[in-house]
């Protein structure tokens, strides 16, 4: 098999597929070029391939997309061509959890403040922090991640509240809630965490009315993807104090234009994207790749994670 | 009885105790004056109390202290005369644990250059992030408080040695370890947090050579007390980059002083010794006289948290 992958691993990690796959051809690139026509199976980003690669890839039977979205894929072409989909689905459960638990506790604990305070070069005790034991949140889409998210807020004395279409049961969720009900159960919370994919349903679901009704002393936290909620939705709930505070690493247009009020309000923290990085994602993405490829060296094509093209999940 | 506070608290507490306990007299001063002649109770922080007023307290009984520290009470005059102490052990635990995971989670996941970066209005993306999963902690002191940080530690998937003086099984430690093997489990440790309190045998505990064998990617949390380690050895240890970073919220001089070159350096993080305090403490600590008081009424002098003067704890 022509393995190609369309990034350039860190040497440990291509060292040991070598090692654990020697009679594969393994391919190293840090792009696309003509030994795609080649390639079996591809491992890519996802962000590289066009509709045109598909087509020239005469051999490829499988991508391996190490991210989770696939918003940028030619699945289309890829269904029709019935080539086999995964992804690493999953993999973002730790880093963006850890992300997520980190500002919401360096918030109640008065971390920037302290930051400041250490560049002014000032002691002061004057600043009173709080706790988030005792506290409640509202998380929307307790999958993966969410449940994650929940699981560690629950060993924090924090009561979980999940919210996605059904209100079916979720892990790691005291309660539950679907998108219909969501504005009923906003007054009772304190902070509000969405880790939801961008789909038709999830697109714009917060607007004016769940601001307003939540606390004014909530704190908002967007993981997920930007379309949530309009910006100047967002903005208007910051600047009426609404809610007393938001973090953010998705927004509706990223990079955040230079210009926008969002880097300047003190209300709001702007994260760059980056809750899911981590400088173990690439060995924990070759974890959920290696058993899958054995599994395909032995003909099986129901590989871990598989995606269906057409639905992108 | 005649209950003498020592300070003022919140209205919603003061009302809650004179309801709670209609046939006592409550008398609730910002200080001590002439009326601590007729005090049964005292409740105080335990910074105000000195020799003089002990001695001047002809009817006093029972001193409660709202705090964890009494360092600076007249022990063994309180000793001498059989006035019980008691004090609020184990309710800076939440706080403190929250402090601590947020200082984690803020410096792993890369926080205040996300600040750094909202101030410059600069998308980037380029920071690695790293995560506390699969790391490995030492807390130096695991009782009530330390204890806490280990349970939520383990939640995080950090494996947990602890280590006191006798090396006996802690509470969600994965290991233990007494202090005179310390140096022997630092180079496996990524994290070292202590929150030891200040005895003979805890001061200056950490030397040079306990630096000198951590890893040289560590993380030094010190929420303890300041004298664990002479200041300057946690500075050379810094400059050396024997460690890669400090998180201090207590130093041996506090206020730490307005030139010290911790203030600048890019390698610690001063908290000015602030990890204990929450918006909630007062309310716990109420939550633990209450009950106290209604057996101290009764004539049982075996309240919760009892302290042996002589000892200090």
């Amino acid at each position: 098999m022509n393995i190609y992958f369309t990034f350039d691993p860190r040497p440990d990690l291509k060292e040991d597929l070598v090692k654990s796959f020697p009679d594969q051809e393994f391919v190293f690139q840090n792009r696309i070029d003509d030994g795609l026509k080649n390639a079996d199976i591809v491992v890519t980003y996802g962000e590289d391939l066009t509709e045109k690669h598909v087509d020239e890839a005469e051999h490829l039977q499988w991508i391996m997309v190490c991210s989770a979205g696939l918003e940028k894929m030619p699945l289309k072409e890829i269904a029709e061509k019935g080539i086999v989909v995964s992804n690493v689905r999953g993999i973002h459960k730790t880093p963006m959890a850890e992300s997520v638990l980190a500002h919401l506790l360096s918030y109640h604990r008065s971390l920037p403040w302290i930051y400041e305070k250490q560049k002014q070069q000032e002691w002061s005790r004057k600043h009173k922090s709080t706790e988030i034991q005792g506290t409640t949140a509202l998380i929307l889409g307790p999958g993966a991640i969410g449940g994650e998210i929940g699981r560690l807020l629950q060993a924090f004395g924090v009561k979980t509240i999940g919210c996605n279409r059904s209100g079916h049961t979720a892990a790691y969720m005291d309660e539950m809630v679907d998108f219909a009900n969501l504005e009923s159960v906003l007054p009772q919370v304190d902070t509000v965490i969405s880790v939801l994919p961008s789909t038709e349903e999830t697109q714009y679901l917060l607007k004016e009315n769940h601001f307003k009704a939540m606390k004014d002393t909530a704190l908002f936290m967007n993981f997920g993807r930007g379309d949530l909620v309009e910006t100047d939705v967002l903005k208007r709930a910051l600047e009426q104090k609404e809610i007393a505070y938001a973090v953010c690493d998705v927004f509706e247009d990223e990079p955040l234009p230079e210009d926008h009020p969002f880097w300047t309000m003190d209300n709001i923290t702007v994260s760059p994207h980056i809750s899911s990085q981590s400088s173990r994602y690439l060995e924990r993405s070759m974890e959920i790749f290696k058993p899958n490829l054995e599994k395909w060296l032995k003909g099986k094509q129901d590989v871990t994670n598989k995606i269906d093209p057409l639905k992108g999940y």
